[in-house]
């Protein structure tokens, strides 16, 4: 990491010479995030595929590239390395990455096991170091604002959350739709979630209609705290991309559509409310009257801006402050128990399995 | 039933006398249809609540009502009864009609339990009597066209359903959200499934954020022969409605929006193929290669036509004919074989209930 | 009208007696809502076909029909007269009734010409009778809202409408589709508009591709006042159905969907401001600033509600307190006016036609 | 141009040198696609503000940049120059361009004035060098699949076009909205009419409420042969994009709605026909009969490609093989043509204005 210093004020600060490690599908957006960024000087595009890493820098770039991990690593004028390749991958790559004392952001889902994921968190607490997990749905104005909307109490109490990500996808010779899609459900539905509303337990349900020997249409429930509930729809067999989340709460409920630019997120007034029935006995409190409330419907102005300069630039801000990123090696964790849990409940036909109940 | 005499043509039979029971969401709509049928002609309209008869004929109407089901068993000149009261009285209002010799059309779930709703089946079984489900969802030209479209085999083997119903709806006192939405989504399940393809086992997930005492969200897991799966979402708290159904099969997949009155039914030429590798071991069919189908989508000319007007004239042909109507009372039995399982499965969180597996 | 005593208090009022004229394709939603009003009582329903009476009334019906006019006017019960005949009838029809002392509610347009229309308000206002316009969609629920934004000032000044009512309609054979279509947008124009906010000219642009022998597509545009302007643009022959107004301010612009029944209305807090450049030569203004408001989009809630309940309601109110109705004759006279100066535009392949600058 | 050797196969031909003039808004796309097209090496990007160039290039470049156009114009290795600067300067470049031996896309409108737009078209000829319009929509899937529709007359004979573009867009200080916006639609309906089809006339309808200087809101209607009609709909002023376009025609009718990318081009069997009376009268011929086809509707599966890709590919190929490319200068001549007409006509206050009828 040569000689960097930390500071608080990220405006000022040298940029932060930053590696890429893969040139596949998402490689390239990292790649081009980075080269946008002034925060960062990117120093090399790192792929066992030289063809491919040519290809991902084009023709007319000045940027290096390299099939050895280790020439990345041992360069000194090189603070971070971004990982973007198969998840299979990450946990030695991203280890290697620590242990060479470079600060690290890897792609969805942290690693391919939590037990690989908790190694990564340790080893990135144990030096110091940033990991940060590349949620990149986080990123979006759109979840922002809904974050904003959750945390600041203009939802009242969370009731349930509903999210579809279904599109004629890519079946995936390594993963099953839950690996591959819900990952992004997941990591949205832990950075919007207040503390005390993490799941529970989570049942899922799968489907491999086609025989491709893995699920590819998936469901999953999660038990959240208070008698709420979260679902999740991933599908890879759906011949119309739908992408649309809903977050009910006491006050209000949400809308997030993200295939609808000109109004991703819609906040209803409207809801249900249960005339209080008080010391009511159980029994009573069925016969009491429910009243509903049918308020005008309000869409927030979001600014369009592409998610992953975010994730660049809250690396960036996390690496020279010290702090956490806001979707750090934790958050990566919880997202990896969920679905460690969600794998078993499928292989046991459904059984609800309960989460660890990490912080 | 007086002196009817069954005839195979409708068109040139007598009209039938016909009452109807229960003033209250549903029964006007079936008042103005029968009004509106050739085939029928009515003679009653029958409610505890005799404002609420005399408010839903009007006070233009020569329509007699009455609060006295007796009185409209006795009359000669009805043929047929149709009950749209709760469901908990279906049982003893329908086997009454049966019992005086009248054909029965009952509102969905044709009773509130299957027990009842078996006996009602039998009764009409042994009188020669016609009984039919009120399962109104089926005779719109939409569910009429998919089913024409799945039985044909244009969408192929059938892979997956998908069906949300959610909406603000009425937290009802009596029945919880899947009783109260579900029948509509499992009946039309019921009507385009073939014979083959019914579903064997159902597990359901449900919250009830609100404290209304029964669910108010909740999730349904049906497994299907051959690694199909099927789903249905229903809601009642959220803040905007949606009627969705997608239809997934080996050649075509179709989406049904029933809010979308210019493009209900929209049949997709898109999908994955498995490139078939015969006689390999199971362990290499996962490396299988898979092809993605991108053709045309068509949605089909649908005209409009109010579907309650198809089922008042499916009555009379059955009637008539004597033959059982599209939605007869053994549909109306494996619904609320469904529903029952699922209200187990809610009942021991999520577990898999297998289904009696009725013809 | 018998002994009718006029009271501003039409909640204690006695039912005003009403016939309705023609019983083809409105009549029967205004038969409808005469008869759920209670305060009206429906003596008759009259049209020279009296096949086609019965059949609107319907066989279970204790309304009256004739064809004979005369009989209806005689008709002491009879305080009220609704025509719904061909614009042709209108003046005859009307006439006849407002001489025969009886309030007029009219189809639109009020009538064939506006000299035609003229004549009834004049014979109207010389009897101290109410002559209202049916504009139904006045009498929205939406409509109804954007007057209130529109008139409370909350878009700000006026800058421009737009307004499109295209469907695969039917191909009249007494109008071209300016007549048939334009004068839904005209007199939802009229309500809307400011009173100095009149438009003062139109021009007109038409074709008839088909060869039906009148225009089946048209075009007008409107000039208002102080720059403003308002487009109309309807059409027979789309194969799609569009309904959709947009009403631009200098404070927000809205947007009317009528076919999206969850959200007709859409009020944006986005626009264009010009930086004020004070006492700048008018070439010097073509250099001020622009400036983007990007802010919150608000959908109010609207109730859902039949217009035509609105359009009864409103003629019942104007009889017994003796006001004009909100959509009054003169209403239905400048409408007239735009649709004759429009029908010249179009004879003049677009020529610009002066509008008379009624009251 | 060099050693250059015509040749009809472009896979093999050598890359073309390029330089792209202009680094405002549009230019930056050109250089991304000359960038990854195989068929073209980018020698420069010339603008005369460095910073510019320099930004748009990226810090991690080997693209050259200059401030002097003669510096690109004496480069030998330079065979075509990209025009994207503001209209006013197009003549200019492209002519020195010409002069110099180069081929030229220009940016569209093709140049200030029909005049300015003749010279080019005539020196581009005397000099065999290509001459190409850069009208993007063109080039887009959609655009391409319409025109291959209409050309092969699956839609039969053309009634009407109607195209909205729409949006809050930046209010120019050079151009009015017409200028600026129209184009688009002008160059698309040029480019998806028949030889035979081409507009004969034009009538311009504008306002300017803001008090911007020039018209911000402007509606366009063409008088096209036989009858049928085009119209535009331009506006800077609309809070919601809207880019619709309906081609419709005597067999069938088609909706292009750019910003429904799932279905961009949905095709309609639905339409009304002229019943046809022969040898009836002209007076007869107003009561010949109607009929309405109510058949499915198709959307034609359409590749996700961007279009800019199309016009550098058609570029390299015109200059390869000498032939025209499909969007020449005389395309964009006509374009001008138009253009001009239309701002005529908004001074003359809608007057219907002439076209040149060019070939």
């Amino acid at each position: 990491m040569g000689g960097y210093t930390d500071t608080s004020d990220t405006a000022t600060s040298p940029a932060l010479g930053v590696a890429v490690v893969g040139a596949g599908y998402w490689g390239p957006n990292l790649l081009r995030n980075f080269q946008a960024s002034p925060g960062f000087r990117l120093r090399w595009l790192c792929d066992l595929d030289e063809a491919r890493s040519r290809r991902a820098v084009g023709e007319y770039s000045t940027v290096r590239t390299t099939t050895r991990l280790g020439q990345v690593l041992e360069d000194e004028s090189v603070d971070c390395v971004a990982v973007a390749t198969p998840a299979g991958t990450h946990h030695h790559i991203a280890m290697a990455a620590l242990e060479a004392g470079k600060h690290v952001l890897v792609e969805k889902p942290l690693a391919a096991t939590f037990e690989q994921g908790r190694e990564l968190v340790r080893a990135a607490e144990e030096r110091g170091l940033v990991l940060m997990c590349d949620h990149t749905y986080c990123y979006t104005p759109a979840v922002l604002k809904i974050r904003e909307l959750v945390l600041g109490g203009v939802l009242g109490d969370l009731h349930f959350v509903d999210s579809v990500r279904i599109n004629l996808g890519l079946v995936q010779r390594d993963v099953d739709v839950l690996w591959d899609l819900a990952p992004h459900d997941l990591s949205i539905l832990d950075f919007i979630l207040p503390d005390g509303c993490r799941p529970l337990a989570v049942a899922a349900h799968g489907a491999d209609p086609i025989g491709a020997g893995r699920a590819c249409v998936a469901y999953l429930t999660l038990t959240l705290p208070d008698g709420a509930i979260a679902h999740v729809h991933v599908n890879w067999l759906s011949p119309t991309k739908v992408r649309t989340t809903m977050v009910g709460g006491s006050k209000r409920t949400l809308v997030w559509d993200d295939l609808h630019p000109t109004q991703r997120v819609s906040v209803f007034d409207r809801g249900v409310d249960l005339v209080p029935g008080e010391e009511l006995a159980d029994d009573e409190r069925r016969n009491a009257l429910v009243q509903y409330r049918s308020g005008d419907m309000v869409a927030p102005a979001l600014q369009e801006r592409e998610a992953l300069r975010g994730v660049v630039e809250e690396f960036a801000a996390a690496v020279h402050t010290g702090r956490s990123p806001l979707t750090d090696g934790h958050a990566g964790l919880r997202v990896l128990d969920i679905l460690e849990a969600a794998s078993r409940s499928l292989e046991f036909r459904g059984a609800v399995v309960p989460l660890r109940g990490l912080r």
